[in-house]
């Protein structure tokens, strides 16, 4: 089985927040390598891993750091694969991750998500993968369907919230 | 010709800084419509604009907007294909809009790019299309050489910077 | 019983702020509707149901929304009644709800009142409809007094404290 | 001729931002008086203003200021009817004014619009108005209406953006 | 006793910051009176209470507010004495009530101190009584040359942080 | 003539600015010295600097600095005179500078007035002046009717703008 | 045992976090001292200890403070020795400490480290001694790989993590 | 003639600002390279240029960019060299270059100075070399005195500032 999405992460750390992306990855059944590896430790080995992730089937990044987050802007310099970024909240409310990862140069853009929005990482994966993928697609189509479900059920918790003047 | 890439904005006024996107789009020869439609103001047709678009054959929006910025958002909740959302620079040095655009709640992402980024944002265009289409990889590979060769050669220019102890 | 104030929250995890919201209402013997509709994962739902609104007696609407906040900015494009605005604090302080809902472009307002200030929105909703019910102008006038009363009995604690130099 | 809105600004060189608002309510003509007062130079004078606004016909305030902009807040504690305050940019892009208007505390709102959002205040000012006023309700319908023509009319100079790979 | 300096809050929930103010005039000797007042609640109280400070002997006013923090600009602009003011950190880390507090316009100072800096608020109004009465002055040299002990004395515990290279 | 009030710059640069610090206490006919001595290029020339003043006569110092504007707070450990600290914009709005001098330790406070609020600066130090000096006093009572007169004034002109549905 | 470095807080309430300075220097087998001075509350000692530290033997200065953080700021006025400085994390995020740090004016910088980076300070200090001693240059390479290693062996345990799909 | 500095930039369009560093270090007659080299497009070239350098003589680097400000973190974690960065203003105000310079995790530090403080950069990277170098250690204390002359020639300039009251 290759990997179709590649998640890497800065410190492990960061796993209980990217575990989100991992699982939705894993709910729409598609291959994913997962790892820790930093920008600033190991430079090499991130140089190495991204330029032969084509060979292992990869298709997208999904790469998270904090604070001076500079991985995934770094395994954007070593691909032409879409690279999407997650900023993690480490120090001053995540705004430093934020602005590092998000306000790359003209030439090398990351597809920054939320602050912590490693869910949201993953179906921007998936969208992407959708478009060479028709059942992907069908899944993708399916899930949004789903979330509007989730809301409109949990909608229906607010009609039991009772106040004399509440109409519904 | 089918448009590949949809190019909104929220406002005409946007058009000097989104027209760095129509350029990238059209240098890599790839067909894109681009339009001013307001989340706020014309809410029913963006809606049947973006519910349209796969039928045209858009694969990929990418949606700009300053201030409260929500077209990018809009468009996401619209559709299953990947939004790109491009903050423009319009009040508190585009810090509203980056917010507003990037800070999507679980769900619906948006792929975003810096602020005033419309050159990155049809980038990630472009590398999107390349998932399915080894000939856009090409050309994206080729584009990347090129992106370093402005460099080093902008490089060479500063050997012409003359101090008596400078060294190269 | 037909509902004057329609409250719209982006999700039901809102709901311990915006309660504050639905009591004053109660208080005032306001009519109200409160329901959970996103704007991102239900856009054709809200659309709807903003557009029913008036048929239903509405008023004047509350919308709360968090991070990305365009629950507001959504319901005002669809409406010509006024819609009150309340940022919910869910990350970076809530500084992107706020400047999300806030920095609404020229043409299409939301009054926006503080960061997880659900029982202003519902005061200022008040005054609205004072505006054209002298019975709740009344009502309106009362509660301020009763407010001046509040903090001038706290300010009777205050004499509690001692301290040798303190003269009152 | 009695005045429906009532315009403050902390200092006359806030006009030209005010203007929009005044050429907006002459606009719907909907008579509107215009004034400069300060809540730090001429207190007195704001409490007998704002005490004296209703006899006058006065049904909504909009309060503009800019740095430290008491002048919203402080005509809020002296009135039950509706005021709506606008940032102005004087400093730190705003965002001092901002805070300083929207960050009421309980018990006392201010209907916050953008920063230098004065045209929107003007529009919040009316559909406030329209809830009494059903040939006001239609005014504003009718406007809406024209917003959308306005966006509509400008993207079709958007179709004479000419590039060999634009579909539209 | 006559009070010489006037501490106000605008809460009463404030009073925890605010008893370091009190506490340091005590030991000062300084006779004070404190008390909470709404800018927004209470706007005639202020007023009056304000107006009427000089009679009961008080020569500098402390003014303590969260949120936007409107009561010491509201003093200030009551009296020709001088207004002390403390941002208190209610919300966005008491970034509003300091902006609101500190960017007072032309002709009416606030002397704003730290977030929630409610002894230096104290030492302050101790420095400016300190200008017309030399005991005040000498108990505020005696005070420094303390504040100066206390510090040359924790030093003197950091010697028993023990490491096998330090050398001191 | 001795110098009651101490102006003192980190940079000639800031003069622009700190002219209307002078021309104020002119204006009051209180007399002042004003040097630029730099915190962090001539710290020993700024501790005989503040160690003489009072000899000199000063009672209060004003001290304006930009950036990392240490020159307030140094002055204020060196003294137990009042410091009266003046943030300069010279860089991210002034806010560097702002926080740089605001936010004091326990123990010692600099009254910080609003970015580039030089003219506020002295007024504050005749307001603490006027405490031990009737005269000044009364001046500064004049000078508050005085403003109150300029913006009455101000608002004079407002009648002049027309517009058929102003009524005022 | 002659110390090299000299850290210095501004408060011993800063030592849970510059500990991690003194650990690693003591790990390096650099001797060094650690001292809580006072930029605002000993000034003269913090001027004779710093004048007196070439002659202990001292090479290089880290200083910490929080708040208004004028200590590092003023070591470096004081000597022509490279200081250090650690933004201590008090107060809005450590953005005040940050700024009042880094943002030195031209002639005397300061070389930040991170908010809290207590560690990367002591290990700057090491790259500087280093520039003069091959053989803590040789300890500091070592330390370079062990660094790499760790994260290599933390992300052996994302292998444990265990999915479906998961491909690594 | 060997480097003993290498200065780098992001890009050709930062050298205006960078030239300050350049130019200080030629009147400290230190060897110095100057370079143009993207960490983003030319991640190789950056890699082999940093592991060259020390056999080139560089003992120090001084690296600078704007927005997304990798390159000086990218240049540390390739060596062992202390690195300063400066960060570049060229959006939000430097803000997003200075987070992501400064805010380096544990391991890896960047001597970051203020926003576009090139010169300083020079300064501090001259200090570090005069750690191992007595001639420049004195050239450095020599400039430090120079600095104070001028700005104590700078004030006698103020003398000719005319005031009635002024008395210096």
């Amino acid at each position: 089985m290759n990997p179709k999405v590649s998640i890497l992460m800065g410190s492990t750390s960061d796993l209980p927040v990217m575990e989100k992306a991992a699982k939705l990855l894993n709910e729409f059944k598609i291959p994913f390598e997962i790892n820790a590896l930093s920008a600033h430790r190991t430079p090499q080995e991130v140089a190495e891993f991204v330029s032969s992730a084509p060979a292992r089937g990869v298709k997208v990044f999904i790469a998270a750091a904090g604070m001076a987050a500079h991985l995934p802007g770094v395994v954007a310099s070593l691909t032409t694969l879409p690279v999407i970024g997650v900023p993690i909240n480490g120090s001053v409310d995540g705004m430093d991750a934020l602005l590092a990862i998000v306000q790359m140069p003209p030439g090398i853009p990351v597809a920054t998500v939320a602050i912590d929005g490693a869910m949201n990482a993953a179906i921007l994966a998936v969208q992407m993968l959708a478009l060479a993928d028709a059942e992907i697609a069908a899944q993708m189509a399916a899930f949004k369907i789903d979330l509007k479900k989730k809301i409109v059920e949990a909608n229906e918790k607010l009609k039991e919230v009772s106040y004399e003047y509440k109409t519904n």
